[in-house]
């Protein structure tokens, strides 16, 4: 759940009319993304997405978010584009916290996935990763391979709370991922958090990309893990290799992998999988009962970590090399 | 916060295929609201509210609440109406769940409260009453004098544990009540729960009332009651009678008040008072620590019960007799 911040008429007259996008006819905060308050704005001319970035966004990556946007924007990819002020600014300030108007991206994320949607996925990824390559800054992936012993340092004294056993079983494999994490591979732009939620769909094509706040740069293909985790297995569990090799097949399409991207494929799906299984492990144990967020589950990120060390090569995920 | 209902796509473009309103093109859950599962719908013809009715509203009585937005709003009162689908039924059923699309109110409502306002308030509300006159249906207000004592019952032995002494200042205020409420007030169809949070303004003219689910039957003045604690009181505790008095001398302009009416007012903000000191009493004592939900402080309530029994007539409202 998400609207963290009440914003009140007058304050937020006064900061639309900084605009050219007309008076306010409506705004209400959006129950969707867990990071920011975001408002679905609407004025006499038109609909916008109205963000304050609370404190989990340092303030410091913002232009890199902004510029990103504009700049896959301006190459024809759909994603919300920042609105600049009359003044030529985009990011302002609203009751307190750094805030952007952004523009309205229609669309549905999909609830339950097809393969027509991992297809449409596919795509619009590797798009975003081709034009992402003439974009100029760069940001470090602080939740990538060297990120995640230091947050499993800050919960393994009470990781075996949640699964005996489980921290002696991530220790073990951050020491394989260490040492058997690929170097040299096509690097980039990625999208970094590209689960179903962040990825509009009118009936079957892709609409659009939104929510670009853990975007940086790192192996592109591992981009493509993540999404191997996030959207190939299904709710019971099971890999769906169908879905797996849509994905992969679309994406190849507009963006060739190289033979050692394929390869790599396992390996960063296990890391793409323990980056995740460790952020909701973290935050399942620092979480306290009275919030207002629904926990995620770490272990559905642990079976998927231990399917992907599990497989014989990338024929399960669809593909040959 | 609110939505409760996680609506699929398929689900959703299902539904909307019953009405004459064109392609979805975006669905947002709306962070706001206690009761229901509220999302803010767009269509390739325009902006809608989809409402799915969760526990707490009893489906029979949702004839009445949407029979009385549709005749209030036939006689040209600003509110939600329920959309009709093709086969003319308005309430319909979505994942397992009494349904209906409304209409979009253009509006904010207003974070800090103006005089302004509470005049735009008086007006509508007026109109409101006037209008519902010629309503056939009626519903008996189950929060209003003879629920309180049993909704009590549900929290006095655990009162104290709030306030030491609360459960006795309650249970003598109850006695007060039951004996010196008033009988043959004007009666008619009343909102109920005329929160600034469902009062909607472009700025200082009332766009519209929204949220008719406590509509019932009552004394037309015990809606002006609960203005009155909901409006009138500065953040802070004081009692603001320059917005009680434009309130008041709005409303009567619209439909003027009986001698009888504004003599009643105290006891009728003392019963107002009391409703929802009680239901944020129960919530209070009920509601799980983990429960996603923000408790209202019902204390707020016993100091405007306070006040109301303490003041030395009705020009302390700012009106005469």
């Amino acid at each position: 759940m998400a609207v963290y911040t009440e914003v009140s008429d007058e304050e937020l007259e006064a900061f639309v009319a900084a605009y050219d996008i007309g008076e306010v006819t409506s705004c209400k905060g959006i129950a969707e993304g867990v990071e920011n308050s975001n408002f679905l704005l609407q004025t006499t001319t038109g609909s916008y997405i109205l963000t304050l970035y609370e404190k989990r966004v340092d303030p410091a990556d913002l232009p890199f978010f902004l510029n990103l946007m504009d700049h896959l924007a301006s190459r024809g990819l759909d994603c919300p584009t920042p609105l600049h002020g009359r003044d030529g600014v985009a990011l302002r300030s609203l009751c307190g916290r750094p805030a952007v108007i952004v523009t309205f991206l229609t669309g549905l994320w999909p609830r339950r996935i097809s393969v027509a949607h991992c297809t449409g996925l596919g795509g619009a990824m590797a798009r975003m990763h081709a034009e992402g390559q003439s974009f100029p800054m760069t940001r470090p992936n602080s939740l990538g391979l060297w990120g995640w012993r230091p947050l499993f340092e800050k919960a393994a004294d009470r990781a075996d709370e949640v699964k005996p056993g489980l921290a002696v079983e991530i220790g073990a494999e951050l020491d394989f991922l260490e040492t058997q994490w690929p170097r040299d591979l096509p690097s980039g732009v990625i999208h970094a958090d590209l689960f179903p939620d962040n990825v509009f769909f009118q009936g079957d094509t892709c609409s659009g990309l939104i929510d670009f706040y853990f975007a940086c740069t790192d192996f592109l293909a591992y981009d493509v893990a993540v999404c191997l985790n996030a959207w190939c297995f299904e709710p019971t569990g099971e890999f769906n290799v169908t879905k797996a090799s849509a994905m992969l097949s679309a994406y190849r399409k507009v963006r060739p992998m190289s033979e050692a991207e394929m390869a790599a494929l396992p390996v960063l799906a296990r890391g793409s999988a323990m980056r995740f299984l460790l952020t909701r492990l973290y935050d399942w144990l620092n979480t306290p009962a009275g919030a207002m967020v629904k926990r995620k589950d770490p272990l559905e990120y642990e079976r998927k970590l231990r399917f992907h060390a599990g497989i014989r090569g990338v024929a399960d995920y669809g593909i040959t090399l």
